[in-house]
Formats: C-alpha cells, structure tokens, sequence
C-alpha cells in the first residue's frame, strides 16, 4: 500500500524516526523508546523491502521481526550517532525525493542537530504530505482485531471499578489500582489515565489524580489508553458515588444520546465535522462545543481525524475512532463521554463496550 | 540557574517542546503527552518567568503550577497550531539568540513543517548547546528525593518477585504482575519493563516478554523504570529459577563486583569514562565490554552522561547515574545487573536497595 501510494507521490524512499512509525512498517514492538538517548531510522524504499538503520542494542529484536536488512552502528556514538549510515542508506535507495512525515501530529525523534547535518548530504527531504498519516488511518482487520481486544480488556477493567472505588478512597489511589485491573484483565501496559473526581462534574479531563478521597456526590471519571499487542483503546466511563443529582444524570444521558447519534450517522464518505455537529446538536443546540469530540486512534492514543468543525477527512472503511461528547453541567464543570467504533460499510461496530445511559453508581 | 547560564551564553530566551523540558522549568505534570496531536511551547527569558504557550486544554493544570503567564490556543487548529502565538511571545522576550535543544538525547516536538514556517519568522533560533542538558544532570535534594522514593518502590516490588515468578509462569504474565507490584507498592505508574528468561543467561535486556514459561535453569531478569512523582527509577534484578549453574553464580557475583568498584570511585570529578574502564577491568580484564555500562536518571528513564570509553562528562556532586555492568556467560548469554546512585562529596549515596552477591532462587 506505501509503495502504491508512493509510487502516485513520485517519492523514491519514506524515512521514518518515531515508534509507531517503525513499527507499522516492521512490527519492531519495544519498550526501549522510554529512552531518548538512541535514534532510531527506518527508510521504506519505493520497490523492495525496508532497510532498518539502527542501535546495534535493537539488532536481536528487529532480527525477530521480517525485516532482513538491519543496518547498526553502536551507539552512543558522540562523534557521528548514525548519520553517516542513515545517508549512504538513502543514497543507495533513493536518486530522487526521499519523503519524511513533517505535518500535524508528526515530530522528527532524532536531534535536530542531526537532521541538520543529513540536510547538508544533498538529499532531496521533503514532506510526505501526510501519506503515512492517511495509510494508518485505515486500519486492516488484524489491527482492528487487536484495538477490539485492547478495548475488552479495559471495558472487563471498568466492569470492575466499584471494585475499587468507593466514598473514601483517594483518586490516586484508585488510579493506581485501575492500572491493576487493567494489567490483570489483560492488557501489556497502561501507558494512560486521566480522570477527575468532583462533585457534580469535573473542570478538565486530562490531569493525573490528586490524593483527595472520593466523597458522596462526586462524579469519577476514569478514561485510559491501554495496550496490547501493541494497540490502544482509548474511552472512559463515568461512576456517580452515591446517587447522581438530575442536572448530572441528565447530562450523562445526553452524552449517551450524543454517542448514539454521531454511531449512527457514521458511514463510508460522512466527514468527521459532520459527526461534530450532529454530536454539537445534541450537546448545545449546535452552539459550538469548546474542543474536540473524538479522533482516530490505533499505535497511538489518539491519531488522524479530529472530531472538529474544521476537519473535512471522509470517513472510510476500516477507520478506527473515538466518539467523545462532552458537556457543561454548570459553570466549570463538564462531563465528557467516550466509546470506540469501527467504521464499516454499513452501520458502525463498536469496539468498546457499549455505556448506558444510566451512569454506575458507587 | 538556566538565566544564570544563559547570560553567559548571550541567550535571550529558550525554547523548549518536550515533556521533560516542560515540566523541568514547571512542574507540569501530565499523561497527556500520550498523545501526539498537540505542541507545547514554554518560552524561558533571559529574565523573569518563563511564558508557557499551550493548547487550552492544558490550561487548568497548567494554571495550577508557578507559571503565570499561561498562553493559549484551540489546538489542533489546522491553519497554525500555535505557531503565530510562539512567534509573537518570542519576539516579545528575545531580541538576540533564543536557545532550542538540538544535541544528544534532544529532539524536537512539533512538526518539521511548523518548525520550518517558525524558522522564517526572523527569528535567531539557536542550539542550546547543552545547557539544558547540563542543568538537568545536577540534580537538587528535593529531585534525589524523589529518585530515592521511586527507587524504593522497585526495590519493594523487586523482593516481591518470588509471590510472581516460579517455573512454569509464562514470562509476560510476570511481566503484567510486575507492574502490579509495582503499582501496590506506590508506583504512580509503570513506563519501563524489559527483560528475559533463557538458560543460563539471556541475549538482550530491551525486549518485551514472550509467552514462554519460566524453566528450570533460567536465569530471569527483570528491568524496570517505574515512575513516582515524575521521577525515574532505573534498575534490573536477576532470579535463578532453580540454583543456578556455577558459571552463572560466579558472572552474577563479577557484576556486583563491578558495580562496587565502579562506586567506590564514582567521586566528583571523576569522567564517566573512568567508571566504564574500571567496570570493565573486572569484566573482561580490560578488553571493552560491549555497550554502554551506566547512564544518567532523572526525569527520563536515560539522561545526561554515558559510561562509555569516549565520555569525557566529570562526576558533580548531585549527579544521579545507573552502574550497569554486563558480562559475557557463554556465546550469544549474557547477564546485566543495574543500580542507581547519587554523586556525593564523599562516597556516593545508593538510592537503590543493593543487591547482594548471591542471586535470588526461584
């Protein structure tokens, strides 16, 4: 597909230098990155397979992988950390236009000094126009296969939070022991959770837990990205500690009906504003919510699509998204809802599993 | 600090993008980094407080930190994600050089493309020369602090690892449980697992875990970077399942040896590369030993200096760095042991609970 694709482009080579990057292409699967101190390079050639330039220290395992050209150097090496080898690399496979990923949601994980230096080889570096970003925007069914089991082990996790959480319990301490039922249920590791647990809403949905126990009225909210084989689920659910106040339980319904809507409306060539605004009608009238109402999601937490007025990217076949209404209860305080969906040729699939309108109470 | 450098330097300002820089100079702490979507900017002036330049949803964390002057946008924002407001904030601290990171271990977050149209902006964007790099390797007590505690909670999950670990267990259900030792014990969260179980020692000590049981005769090594208050720990164990075979006993106890040597001199004004070369004398009687055999640990599970023969960086009081020596058992096995010290006027401070000679059995 990258090769079709760059082939219409006119590109000779893609080089690519982050982990998800990587291991689309090679299922090179390590924990290793936590570590900034080695670059890491992988370049796609236009015909034939890709070439890994990399640590020596990652030999063993991209010797696991298909890959069969694994290129090394040791490094730290203070004097030249891979550079010379990345460019006769690139060279030998490429004459012309060698596309590097330089848009939205994209960085260059090697030192910019680096880059500098492979910038003054002659090289032609130039945008890939997203042309990665669009080939892992639809997923195969292997990949979805992998997001639905990621998503069964965070839904049996949630299943169990009144396991965990109840009047009295430090956030932080329900933080931890969420990753716990996570790890138990399944997954390989938790590499995200946010919530919040205050009364009658929450003010954001992205901070780490403070240590203040769960008091009778607050609403929890637990959202995660958690992993396995590799591929993320990310949704939250919403727990009442003792019995909800209207205002909370009619807000959470409308997040509910807002899931609905947008599910049932997401086919093959609706744009992902679209889904915004129908969600946004539910929310406020179509007022404007502040933010944005899901993504794409896949080797990452969140990647693609936005679910934003401004973002007019078809939906297709084999995209994997998250719906994510939010809404105000009162001033400062919101709720925000979050399931995962598969978009097929007919109605949607639902990878997570499925809240009712009626929020858990704790 | 920083702007007692950067005068020197003839800097006006930083720039800094990444999770650890952000939070080195604010405090800000988040998972959210997690995902990729949206740029973070904090702009560090020659003097006064420095100006965070955000997503708005960063804004009511970032408004609990010291930072004031919080700047914000609607990211993701498709027709410029923040870089009209970076441009402005800069011109209005910098009129001369603004320092980026651009060496060893640095990369920088935000799309090429963003960084390019910054760069057209007339601005004087130049490395930073490692100032960051540099301040960041000393580290203050309340920073020791927090590496000790961490340090404590793998040392706690660590001589759990006998409740987890027997033969028969699968490696990557060790691995899951693990983590979960790690989490009961007080880990805010898990990011660093690798290790290996083979016989008589293992190929590499990066790799994720595979599903094989745990045998008779393996040696199992657990290396982990657990995270408490956004501090790293980094340190490995080694468990013999069954007693272990005498070559193995006696490489085990040349690790710790090696570790001790290399402790017993890491003073001030020691270079790393002294450390390395006196590892390796009692490893391999002086031939090099292959690999790095310690590294910097802080706010990232690697930082700062390298013990390798061509690292130069002298030992400071409040430096924290890893002793990792590693030894050859047999063709293609191997063994690693790993602690974490901090770098004292005297002798310096284990912030790791110190292994003994002997290995643990299973």
């Amino acid at each position: 597909r990258a090769q079709d694709v760059m082939a219409k482009a006119g590109l000779d080579a893609l080089l690519l230098t982050t982990e998800p990057e990587l291991r689309y292409f090679t299922g090179f699967l390590i924990w290793f990155w936590e570590s900034p101190t080695r670059p890491w390079f992988l370049v796609v050639p236009a015909s034939g397979d890709p070439v890994a330039v990399i640590p020596s220290i990652g030999a063993p395992l991209m010797g696991r992988t298909w890959i069969t050209d694994i290129r090394t150097w040791d490094a730290p090496d203070y004097g030249d950390d891979g550079v010379a080898l990345l460019t006769e690399t690139l060279r030998e496979v490429a004459r012309g236009d060698i596309g590097v990923p330089m848009g939205l949601e994209t960085h260059l994980r090697m030192p910019l000094a680096d880059w500098t230096r492979l910038q003054r080889q002659g090289l032609s570096l130039v945008p890939d126009n997203g042309l990665v970003r669009a080939l892992r925007a639809v997923k195969s069914e292997a990949e979805i296969g992998k997001i639905r089991a990621t998503c069964g082990v965070a839904g049996r996790a949630f299943a169990r939070v009144p396991e965990i959480a109840r009047e009295g319990a430090p956030l932080d301490a329900v933080f931890r022991r969420f990753q716990m039922l996570g790890l138990e249920e399944g997954a390989d590791w938790v590499p995200y959770v946010a919530g919040a647990a205050e009364p009658g809403g929450y003010a954001d949905v992205i901070s780490p837990a403070g240590t203040k126990p769960l008091a009778r009225g607050d609403v929890l909210m637990l959202d995660t990205g958690m992993v396995r084989d590799g591929y993320f689920c990310d949704f939250d659910r919403n727990f009442s500690v003792g019995p909800p106040t209207p205002e909370v339980r009619d807000a959470h319904a409308r997040l509910i009906e807002a899931t609905s809507v947008a599910a049932d409306l997401a086919r093959p060539g609706v744009a992902a504003m679209e889904l915004y605004q129908a969600m946004d009608r539910v929310l406020t009238g179509g007022q404007g919510t502040p933010g944005r109402l899901g993504h794409g999601l896949g080797m990452q937490l969140t990647e693609g699509l936005s679910l934003i007025p401004s973002d007019r990217t078809e939906l297709e076949p084999g995209m994997v998204i998250t719906l994510e209404p939010g809404i105000a209860v009162s001033p400062g305080r919101i709720l925000v809802h979050e399931e995962d969906i598969a978009i097929r040729d007919g109605v949607p699939e639902f990878l997570s599993p499925r809240a009712g309108a009626e929020m858990v109470e704790l």
